[in-house]
């Protein structure tokens, strides 16, 4: 193999072109729309990320660490908002561990303006990916800017075109490819928190804010311009819906009941509220991830998950990191890089979008639950005294390189152990003692 | 509405052009492939179905049950055949309970035949659905025999294009479409056993004949002119597989061990081993099954099932009885007809889904297991004594109209109490004994 495409110049793409061309590959990106460097940005569609360690290893190894750091503001936990203004705070992991908040834009630039680095590797925008002959891997693309049909042929596609992959939806039509999408019956939009006069943040930058009411949530993430991305999670139909407040009076009055403490924050609520649109948030599944050694699927085209874990773009950087692991261990063995590249992903990919929704239950509703809170520092408490026995599973999966599907199954185990724990009588006066630690030890032990 | 569209004139798309042409409507049929009334049936895929009583009623709205019992074989229960030769018969239900064993190809020109008695109807052939625009509810054909593109609109559209539906591809790409494909390990193969001399069937031909062998199986269902259609259920992949059995010495060899009653049976085996195709076999869920009130989804085209349990038409053909049911309630109520036809049969596809995908292991496994048939004598006679209290699973599915959603419920609740009954010391000695059958009747009625 020596040209290989990528189809789809998103962060998965850009950052997988680079380490196909560390590895002398020559690569073709191909982009169905125009360059995001000469664009501009979409309104309403700001969109910040939670990059940790999983995605920090890709970006390791791509040698760019250094540079995203400086566009990257750490969150070293939640920072909960009640509705009568209390401020609860808990820490994502140990002291100074922390997830960043990311610009999907201004990485996918950075990592673009790198890749352009490499004379390997050539970028193609406007060209939208129409269909595959697998037999001969000829890519048809339509370039939109010339209206023209273009035709090109690779020994492999890297597909990394979204969650709508049009590589995938060619795969589908092949015997044996199992795909599954499913909706939340909840949606997003996104609202603002702009900065003060003086440029600073209205609210404390190094904390992820959550405002959760049970069945719904808003979140805010920091931004490096002092503004705040903030996020409404929330039904798409229902008695307290998107669909039923529809009025500047309702969403006034819901905000004001709600969050009352952002009403001072975000000036252009009602603006926003009904400029920007509401979006949908889907679950994407399938198996396998290969097409011989045709084409591989790579981040959201093989593994779209809700946002709730902060892991789809992390997901998606480690798609790479196994992938160039496999090149790296099996040399120009191209069938067993492809399919064990599959049978080693397919399962982490579903765990982390079972994770992802068993996350939203517990944002929206748990992060409020004195029980929920408890339950993270009798953990935390328990895995510093016994390192080797307990890693909570936030942490597993945030700042570990541990596979998802085993985090998943050990934090199963976990929670039953806590479970019981939590029946324990005076709870939350002697969560501290030895007692607790000795009797947690005991559990996690006979694992 | 006034002027619609049937895309796909298969078994359920032609069922429903005639239901709809009975109400008045202006009915257009389009359908990929040409008229099968001309066109030779594929070798290899001779195919036949089993009609039971949902597919009965539905014809019998069509008025044309009585022709369609012409060409039908009544088979009254199931004949396992072991390796050694032993014969043990099972009935589906009650005396003269019987499934039918209908021809895909002549059922569908017999429905063909009937539908272009009605001015109200059009067929079109050689037309593949390319496009639809939901905004203007128009359709983009292929004439694939005059290679142009043809645009027509209408005031709604019923999607009957078969597992792999193009109208539903369509409306995959709306929001909140939630939709999942998902194949078997295992495939099947068509085999013949053809007819005596004289004409006469080989074997019984009013019973659904299985060699069941755990993990696969193989049955035959017999045509009009003497014949049997065999299928062979087998994993594709594997120590014993399509893949691994790939020479006429290891067919003989496999068949000797395997079906060794079999081999007289089927002088064409080898032949036909390698001449037909091996296929795959595909769940196909989705929801919703319209798309507001221009299109709605019918048939394989909603719900793909495995052939396991004989519904797939008798559910398609279900499909179209609740839907003129909906007209007949809801006149012109468009969106309550479009939104109630979805709510109602989203639940009942998923139901007969799961049963089919639960009587593979049934039909391959536990009909050779002594326990499943005593559970079965069992159930019978209780089912006799107490017709109120206790329908078996089977029957409910195949003999009644209950729905499959509440079958599948019921089904899980009758099973519990069995796998409690069973456990009774004694069991295959007192099984129809007056304790056995007060125990059930008590357990039946806390239900």
């Amino acid at each position: 193999m020596q040209n290989v495409a990528v189809v789809g110049a998103g962060l998965v793409g850009s950052l997988q072109a680079i380490l196909l061309a560390k590895r002398g590959f020559k690569v073709d990106v191909y982009e169905r729309r125009p360059d995001l460097r000469k664009a501009e940005i979409l309104a309403g569609r700001s969109i910040n990320l939670a990059l940790s360690d999983r995605g920090w290893k890709a970006l390791d190894k791509a040698g760019i660490s250094d540079e995203i750091r400086k566009i990257a503001i750490p969150m070293f936990g939640r920072k909960m908002h009640a509705v009568d203004g209390t401020l609860t705070y808990q820490p994502y992991g140990k002291e100074n561990q922390a997830i960043f908040s990311v610009s999907r834009g201004g990485l996918n630039q950075k990592l673009m303006n790198l890749a352009d680095d490499y004379p390997e590797i050539g970028y193609y925008f406007n060209m939208r990916c129409e269909d595959i002959d697998f037999d001969s891997n000829t890519i048809r693309f339509t370039d939109t800017e010339k209206d023209q049909i273009v035709e090109k042929s690779y020994d492999a596609v890297f597909a990394t075109d979204g969650a709508f992959s049009a590589v995938r939806n060619r795969m589908m039509k092949y015997p044996m490819f199992d795909y599954s999408q499913s909706y939340l019956s909840h949606g997003y939009k996104e609202l603002v928190i702009p900065p003060n006069e003086d440029g600073s943040h209205k609210i404390d930058k190094n904390c992820l804010h959550i405002w959760p009411r049970g069945e719904f949530m808003m979140i805010a993430l920091a931004n490096l311009d002092g503004s705040f991305t903030v996020t409404l999670f929330f039904p798409m139909e229902g008695e307290l819906s998107f669909a039923s407040i529809d009025t500047p009076e309702k969403v006034k009055d819901f905000f004001e009941k709600t969050f009352p403490d952002s009403i001072p924050l975000m000036p252009t609520l009602l603006e926003d509220y009904f400029s920007n649109p509401t979006s949908t948030l889907v679950t994407v599944r399938c198996n396998p991830w290969n097409h011989g050694t045709q084409a591989v699927l790579m981040g959201d085209a093989a593994h779209a998950v809700v946002p709730f874990y902060g892991q789809g773009m992390n997901a998606g950087f480690e798609d790479c990191t196994v992938f160039d692991e496999l090149l790296e261990q099996y040399g120009d063995d191209w069938n067993t890089i492809f399919s064990e590249y599959s049978r080693l992903r397919v399962p982490d990919g579903n765990a982390i979008a079972d994770l992802a929704l068993n996350n939203y239950i517990e944002m929206r509703d748990s992060t409020a639950d004195p029980d929920f809170l408890l339950r993270k520092k009798i953990e935390r408490k328990f895995s510093d005294l016994y390192p080797n026995d307990w890693m909570p599973l936030y942490e597993q999966v945030t700042f570990s390189h541990i596979r998802y599907s085993d985090a998943l199954k050990r934090g199963q185990y976990q929670r039953g152990i806590m479970d019981e724990i939590m029946q324990t009588e005076g709870i939350y006066e002697k969560w501290d003692s030895e007692e607790i630690m000795n009797r947690i030890a005991e559990k996690a032990k006979t694992k």
